[in-house]
């Protein structure tokens, strides 16, 4: 199998480097893992599954723009809603009725919604979230999980980020994931300042195992929580209408107060959105939260389109499926070399890790021989599929994780 | 003249109300005015200097989208540069190559800017430069100006707002506009714990008078910033290339250690940029910030083609124009009817105040007649002018602001 080079990525990371702090920031920096000489570094053109690099490699792609896209790049029913109204208006001096029409399509879709608000990043959602907490019941307090993402705003990341002070986390209490009883001491002693209660729907963490939900774990939360009368906050950020049509909560059977969606909402066009219930509707009205561009309705157009062809797909069947016979062709040819893929979370959107190598280095240059055949991945974020990638395409991965293993094996890794 | 009813948003209006928290929020939000009826509150088309309602009255634009539109709506050059980018890729998996080539652009056209980052509010930029601020320094404090304005993250927002904490302000102290002796008295008792001082290039607040820089103001802040090793951050979110090609800075003279860009980088395309000195290169690596969509590359080639207009048209000195014969004729027009406009701050982005009612009642009648003849105006935050503001445009809002004064005057305010 022919193997990748990456020329043009590189001196163009070089040339980034003088004007970019670091060259690539953020979630895209990929430059710290081992072999990252592997990766490829700037995309030149999307469509379907693939993208091609700027050296004209093509990659099916696992990580759907970490979540964006979920039908497919370039769909062709999003796109024509998104021109359609682009001709009409984006970002002007007031709101369009789009605005209208999709929080009526979200209040109608997701059961616990009164309401809807919209936004451009997942974190401008989960801070208002919070805030709103704060707001509804007079207290300070917010729990979250241990490891648990909700975006960069200082009280989201870890202790001891640069420039996060110990202040900027002195009101969030983590505990650990799928942990009743901690949640239950915690509210025991401090329930009377604790606002609100903020977590994914299931445990996707990145460098880390995902975790579902225990049984009954939600129902106990969620029984606990409105005794207490602490705002219950979901973060569906990540697997929003990728797990349910209503939101992964339904998956899961249970009713948050409020739930924040952004990634898949509009198939990469930015737009994020805060649903929440009729109690919290009037504190909502009053907590003042706004952007420069949180009324364009280019992007709500292109969320409508994609929320009715997710429909029309039936997508969260259809990702089940395509990303469970990935799995699970993947855990044969693992096997079949004598290794062992864990895969966790959600098939759709799970995390992967060879046991074998508790330094990841192994799992790493895996990773590293799959996309340097094609198959697009990166080590420690769970991975995405689409409604776009075909049969075609799963076995064209695995033909390429089987070669990456051999490569691997014969390493002596 | 005949002026406008507006049945189909106030029908939209109410729809909105059962699903979105007070229907419109932010900003956008005219409600609370009083005459509130006279201003229609959704848009269905925009082209050039204009928008359309969804009750197709036409109003000549003074909001800009409240700034991003600085080309006019739909803008030929930069709706084609987005589309071409669009068809190519937009949010993938990968950065494109178009982040190095704006980067680059900004490095070569901010004098201060060694390296530029980009994300999508403004917000996203002046809360990541004050945790630069804090990494750079291991300091806390931040010094901002009274009534200035960078976003809704809660430290921004006034203390009292809801959902807002004291301590969320514990570590940011609020000095008047223009008081070099204030800056220095506060560096004098805490200096040494002052990780970054925050604000425009000029005072834009909203329900206030704008203020220029004083002679000297800026020289000597950063003359103490830089003594004291004090981060010298601009917000020039809202004034960003209207005032200079460069940054708002360099019409004043001086030099900050960090630009905030935003609103009419891209003409209504959603990005945002900060850039920095070279100084602050490494700190800046270090801190980490991200978001779903800061990486999409069609907005992205929409800011090179707008600020590659901006050049043609040479347009900081054809805002000044336009916004200098835009107020002469305001003036005189305020004044055969007998009142005083108080026009203050940078002509083409100038805020109006009538002084003959302190109870701002008689101003916010005269900007609804002036809407409901079809010149779209908000009594309380400044205005914006756009290259695309004909004098044609100019000749009819003149026309429109005499009646209106007519009007108000007859109602004996």
């Amino acid at each position: 199998m022919n193997t990748y080079e990456y020329p043009e990525s590189r001196r163009l990371f070089e040339r980034a480097c003088h004007v970019i702090p670091g060259g690539i920031y953020g979630h895209f920096n990929a430059v710290p893992l081992s072999r990252a000489e592997a990766f490829p570094l700037y995309a030149a053109r999307a469509e379907g599954a693939r993208f091609w690099d700027v050296d004209g490699n093509e990659f099916i792609d696992y990580l759907c723009a970490y979540g964006p896209m979920i039908l497919g790049y370039g769909h062709p029913a999003v796109d024509e809603a998104f021109r359609r109204q682009m001709q009409q208006a984006d970002t002007v001096s007031l709101a369009s009725p789009k605005m209208i029409e999709l929080a009526e399509m979200l209040v109608d879709r997701v059961a616990i919604a009164d309401w809807a608000f919209f936004a451009k990043n997942g974190a401008d959602v989960t801070s208002y979230a919070v805030t709103i907490a704060r707001a509804a019941t007079g207290r300070n307090k917010i729990i979250a999980i241990k490891g648990g993402y909700h975006g960069t705003h200082p009280w989201m990341q870890p202790p001891g980020h640069h420039g996060i002070r110990l202040d900027d986390h002195a009101h969030y209490i983590r505990i650990p994931w799928n942990d009743y009883d901690a949640l239950e001491r915690v509210v025991a002693e401090q329930g009377d300042d604790i606002a609100g209660f903020i977590a994914s729907p299931y445990h996707h963490p990145v460098f880390e195992d995902n975790a579902l939900p225990a049984e009954g774990y939600w129902q106990q939360v969620q029984a606990l929580l409105r005794k207490r009368g602490i705002v219950f906050i979901i973060d569906d950020v990540r697997s929003g209408f990728r797990l349910h049509r209503g939101g992964s909560n339904e998956r899961y059977g249970f009713e948050p107060d409020l739930i924040c969606f952004c990634k898949a909402l509009a198939n990469g066009y930015p737009i994020s959105a805060l649903v929440g219930t009729e109690a919290l509707r009037t504190v909502t009205a009053n907590v003042f939260h706004t952007g420069s561009y949180w009324y364009s309705a280019g992007p709500m157009a292109a969320a409508m389109a994609t929320l009715e062809e997710l429909d029309r797909l039936d997508a969260p069947r259809l990702f089940e499926e395509i990303g469970t016979k990935l799995n699970d062709g993947l855990l044969r040819i693992a096997q079949s070399h004598g290794y062992t893929l864990k895969i966790t979370g959600e098939p759709s959107m799970a995390y992967y890790r060879i046991t074998e190598d508790p330094s990841t280095i192994l799992h790493q240059r895996w990773n590293a021989e799959c996309t340097r055949r094609g198959a697009y991945v990166t080590p420690h974020h769970n991975w995405f599929v689409s409604t776009a990638h075909t049969d075609a395409d799963l076995e064209r991965t695995w033909a390429i994780a089987d070669e990456a293993f051999a490569v691997v094996k014969n390493e002596g890794i």
